[in-house]
């Protein structure tokens, strides 16, 4: 790719992101992942990979004010018009498309082409180990979620089984449990890789909260009469 | 302490505390550790230690709207108040006052009494550790700072001698120096426990994002012309 074209994309995708620091160090990870597993892959456009990396998330805007929108819908249709306008190719343009439509896991849209798998590869590796962890505790942080929820007992819950949004239910209905969902090796490769920090990580918290309320409460209600 | 008397200071607290969950599961944790390490101390005054702990952070939402404040002063004056109000002897109240006025350090102020030391300390635990982590990653959330930032040659800079604030800079800035800065045996004990927990995550963030940029950078340059 043309070092003008990359600054083309890379600007108009700065433009969508504003002053979302997280958001933008997201797509440059993203990115590189994607070109890491695709050295592991044949036959990859990379000039449809990295732009469609770079514009992966360019419709969150529009979802984040929407909720009802989608933004790989959102984001799919505007690069493609962007493109287009750019002077790329109805093809190409429809490409990087189709990649950035399927990057969100829905049943009925899986990632067709080998671009379109390493997109979503790379884009979910950003959520696994550690990464996966502080990204979830900023986003929770962002909209005010706590850490865990009390159960009956008002012991921490360990998150296994509840229903309130919580970093710890968060971990298990969805960063444990993604592993397995990778289309290609590479990609599940350093996932697997990075798995045993996030384990580790919950294991601690919750041992610290489990071990912090579990004597304190007993402490507490030997000295309330 | 009486039920009455303990509901009667706790409902305080959450009047002050409003639709915080972090601030509200904060102020019970550091309770529950306050008592922890009261078990290894002689002549505490369970009274004093119980009402210092759940009023420590009163004076948070002044702060936040004026950050000249200083919570822990506002938050001793608060409770005086509320404390002489519901009957209790100044006496109480003023060494209720000492304990939440020392538990932010201050060269000037050091906590004296045993319950202040313990109240400082069970304060401190709360930021080693996962717990520290998983704080200060939902804290950086709220306020919109970055995880890293990149140093001049585009890779992310660890965060040693960062002037911007993140999550890595808050790392070895606060998070990685707390260990030695403990009044109490057992306070120092339990953060001990702790400290290994806080270096993995760090360790194993910084290890995903540096591998991630330098190779993902250097195959990027190989690619665009």
């Amino acid at each position: 790719m043309k070092k003008s074209v990359y600054e083309t994309i890379e600007k108009y995708m700065l433009s969508c992101m504003k002053d979302s620091a997280h958001d933008k160090d997201h797509v440059y990870r993203v990115m590189y992942n994607a070109l890491d597993i695709a050295k592991a892959e044949s036959d990859v456009d990379y000039d449809v990979l990295i732009a469609a990396c770079l514009l992966h998330d360019i419709g969150r805007e529009e979802q984040f004010k929407n909720p009802a929108l989608d933004h790989a819908e959102v984001g799919g249709d505007k690069a493609y018009v962007f493109l287009t306008e750019q002077g790329f190719s109805a093809d190409f343009a429809g490409r990087v498309k189709s990649c950035i439509v399927t990057h969100r896991f829905r049943k009925s849209r899986p990632p067709e082409s080998i671009e379109a798998k390493i997109l979503f590869d790379a884009d979910k590796l950003d959520v696994t180990g550690a990464m996966g962890v502080a990204r979830t505790l900023v986003y929770k942080g962002g909209v005010g979620d706590p850490l865990y929820s009390l159960g009956d007992d008002g012991l921490p819950s360990s998150g296994e089984n509840d229903k309130m949004p919580s970093f710890f239910q968060e971990y298990h209905f969805k960063l444990k449990n993604l592993y397995d969902r990778f289309f290609t090796q590479k990609g599940r490769e350093i996932a697997e890789q990075r798995r045993d920090a996030a384990k580790a990580f919950y294991d601690s918290l919750y041992g610290e909260v489990e071990k912090t309320y579990s004597s304190g409460k007993h402490l507490l209600n030997e000295l309330i009469d």
